[in-house]
């Protein structure tokens, strides 16, 4: 039917590195059948969302039309891609697909949020297909720095699609296929109609290195360090852990892995029978009786998380552990935009153990799972598509990438989260946007991102919080003195009174002048005293405080 | 007389990069006469100090000892130097002494914090003198990025110390004095004990550049952008706004300074006869009427701080001006470390509007203000000192610039925050530590770093406030039941109830089982009750909240 149409809108990923939710569609309008790829979460920080635990996508255009979801894929178990399907499932209720290590992973998510681990299926890569509705869909293995990670080719009646999943050009990256530029070669000459392209690394002009260039400087660094070596990645950048483990190895080293998501994605890849090289661990009581320069830690925390093993180390000690002047403590990772100061205070706390600290800013350490400029240029040249449309990115990020594959003369469209674009046609086009946003899990439960929930939080950050307790009599008459509680400001006063006493004493006399008509009247007196409270703490402090007012109300019996 | 010895001790900056603030002190033990070089502050963060105006250090050791400090010498106009002197001046006491310019900026702070002006008073550049009980200081010029930054000349019966200040090896500054290595060589043939020096970009490997380099980029930058060109950089970077005006002024665009910080830099400077080849500027107002593709805006807000200028560009305007596609926004700054996120909101924001923004990614727009590691490497052999103690900077730095020192084949000490270094004899000597630490500027206020004040609006913001009141009469017999409000939390539990009518209800549970003895003791029926409310909120949310809880208790008239 000539009316159908193809569409393309992005819930999570097209405005951040992280977060990933891209959903397809085929059909009339309004009525096509959908598919989402990725249901990843992001990180929280102090600044936007203190005390959130994971941020997720908000998926409630989907959950609104989750009759016509015909199926979750996963490309690959990084939790930006994963991260929220056990949190999620209940709201979108489809099959999940992924590879078989991918599909492990997933599925201990599912049990751990109580679901059905087997809702998850594992598909096999292309040349198997999934046929779901419209859609056909083939995963096709790229390099990434874990398992099994894939892009997709998604064939619909209007033409091919191929979402690449997050993916760098390394023809030797130690765990997981190896970039294979002739099979990709050979996928951009069925005709390729668009491809949805990972932008985290458009910034980065340099060519990609590989993961096994890292083998060389990593086993010297072992094998000169005086004292033990403590080394830091991501948990799940298997491909890393097997490099520093088989460096120590070579260097004459035992390794211990500490950190429980680490040791979670090493057991599933040796269970999925993906990680035959990797030599023998051992367990953390194990390593206190190992000489310190026969020993390799491997801790989580690279991004400086203050409950994780390297920022314990930092402080004293983790797990019994603890590091001293002639150790040497390497980040074999990248920090983060914004992790910064985290990373910066652990490198202080060792620095004032006398411990050295290496990090990846000689270019030895560490090489990104991700795609730099130039590779990004050789896939658009390889899968060769009509139309690029940048994914996984902050927006400048995706304009960036959007302007690379102009300026290499294809068609370029950048759609941020929320944008549905129509990809029928030759020409991409934005359509329409839908409500999106995001999810906080705080605690254990969920709350929207505008719920206010946070906000509130954020403000008594800011001014701290002033409690007020009134109670009133049947007549209106305050029974008692107003009672004010101060948390998060400076007790006393610009005269050394306490400030809850000069809150109390202001709005004594603020109810003394208020008529019967405020008296009686809830919202006008809240109002009034919230009023006199702000202006105490605004000329006592200079301080904006959140204000809460009760007014209790003795009934008689 | 023998027993005299020459001490060092910082109070800041030897542990952050900002607030600088460096003790001396000559004469027996526990009576030394005392100087303060610099006393600056430095910038909270949401992570550790969320609301807090300024940091300050902590200055109580010398407050005790204020009878024997001699004067407070203030090298250069930046606020990590100069930020504190109005707020901490009353603490301490002494006269302040700083070259021109820079005396200039100090009284403006003593004026803003309501002290007499004049306590700060003028001095010349070397050979002019000042005799400070056993010290004769004298001030000699170095490159930095605003006017008349200076080391200092620190003559003791114990022998010389240099203290560098900030400074870079810039021969070409734009405004102050160049780097002028004869003179540094003269002062280091004079024979120097020991340099205390900055160490913020020891990590540089690269040579330092010159801001001379800036001009000819800046200029191509502002001829070829089509429309309107928005530059940011720190609003203290007086060398860099004249870069920036000139190069305007070549390109034939008219300049607008926006941000008051900005506005009050350059006008002290004008009306201290220093910047006298600075191009017009034109109002706000007046910049209006010019055209787009002739007008380069100055702004504050480089770091991303949001109710700066360049944040409030990026989310619509600011005093009437906006931006759109076509035009450019330059970051003519470095992002520090941990303001990676703010920033890149800023860039998102704009990247959303079709602003190109250009950054000092290729380092064209930016030179930093300090010396980079062969530039500090110079300096050692011209000052030639016996030992080098590192300042400003985090302990990292200070421990890589003394190992720097060392390889050169020096002494070199670190001497954190907090200790004192005898420098009496040939070999540095940590003897004591003193209490030293933060304080917080918070609102209009001064609040101790531990006083808990900023600890409570922390927990507030992880895990939310609950609020919980009692109203109990003379027989210990509630009056009503307990009423909780609750803020930063959830409202539902896990069935859908309202949070607080389940902490209420839990509460009457526990009242009624409570005996007599707990409801006529304030503690135990606080602790008794606030266990109940995180209890529930765990239970419900699986947060930790922050629970005030106010037993009034009606006492008959």
């Amino acid at each position: 039917m000539s009316k159908d149409r193809l569409i393309y809108l992005p819930l999570g990923g097209a405005g951040e590195v992280g977060m990933n939710a891209y959903i397809f569609g085929y059909g009339p309008k309004g009525r096509e059948r959908l598919i989402l790829v990725d249901l990843g979460v992001t990180f929280s920080d102090m600044d936007g969302s203190p005390g959130v635990d994971l941020i997720l996508p908000d998926t409630v255009w989907l959950e609104e039309r989750r009759d016509r979801l015909e199926a979750i894929i996963i490309t690959h178990a990084h939790e930006d891609h994963v991260g929220a399907v056990g949190q999620l499932w209940d709201r979108l209720r489809a099959p999940v697909y992924a590879r078989d290590f991918t599909a492990r992973i997933a599925r201990l998510k599912m049990q751990d949020a109580g679901h059905d681990p087997q809702i998850v299926k594992t598909v096999g890569k292309v040349p198997e297909a999934l046929d779901l509705g419209p859609f056909r869909v083939q995963f096709f293995p790229v390099a990434h720095s874990l398992p099994e990670a894939s892009g997709l080719i998604i064939d619909t009646p209007a033409g091919r699609i191929v979402h690449t999943g997050d993916f760098k050009s390394d023809l030797t990256p130690g765990v997981g296929e190896p970039h294979d530029p002739a099979m990709l070669e050979a996928i951009g000459r069925t005709g390729v109609k668009a491809m949805i392209c990972d932008s985290t690394n458009v910034m980065n002009t340099h060519e990609g290195r590989s993961e096994a260039t890292l083998t060389a400087p990593i086993t010297e660094l072992m094998r000169n360090a005086k004292g033990m070596v403590v080394a830091t990645t991501f948990a799940s950048n298997v491909a890393r852990l097997k490099t520093l483990a088989v460096a120590a190895q070579e260097a004459g080293r035992s390794v211990c892995l500490m950190g429980r998501a680490m040791l979670r994605m090493v057991q599933v890849a040796t269970e999925a029978g993906i990680l035959k090289d990797m030599p023998p661990t051992v367990s953390p009581e194990a390593a206190k009786d190992i000489p310190r320069e026969n020993l390799l830690l491997i801790v989580t925390g690279s991004q400086g998380e203050r409950r994780a093993a390297s920022a314990q180390l930092a402080r004293g000690n983790y797990m019994g552990m603890s590091m001293k002047e002639g150790d040497t403590f390497l980040f074999s990772s990248m920090t983060i935009p914004g992790n910064e100061r985290d990373v910066g205070r652990i490198v202080n706390g060792l620095s004032q153990m006398g411990v050295d600290v290496l990090d990846n800013s000689q270019r030895l350490y560490h090489v990104s799972g991700h795609a730099n400029r130039p590779d990004l240029e050789e896939m658009q040249r390889l899968i060769d598509p009509a139309v690029v449309i940048p994914m996984h990115g902050e927006h400048r990020m995706l304009r960036e990438h959007a302007k690379l594959a102009l300026a290499n003369g294809r068609r370029a469209l950048v759609v941020p989260n929320g944008s549905i674009c129509d990809l029928t046609g030759d020409v991409p086009v934005l359509v329409d946007e839908v409500e999106t946003g995001r999810i906080y899990l705080d605690g254990s439960r969920l709350v929207g991102a505008m719920d206010g929930v946070i906000r509130d939080r954020i403000r008594m950050a800011i001014g701290g919080h002033v409690f007020v307790t009134l109670i009133l009599d049947e007549e209106n008459e305050a029974l008692g003195a107003p009672w004010a509680e101060i948390a998060g400001l400076k007790p006393e006063g610009r005269g050394g009174e306490a400030l809850n006493e000069i809150i109390e004493a202001e709005l004594e006399e603020f109810l003394a002048r208020a008529g019967h008509k405020i008296l009686a009247d809830d919202d006008k007196l809240n109002d009034g005293m919230r009023r006199v409270v702000r202006q105490v703490v605004m000329e006592e402090l200079g301080k904006k405080p959140e204000v809460t007012i009760v007014v209790s109300r003795l009934l008689g019996d």
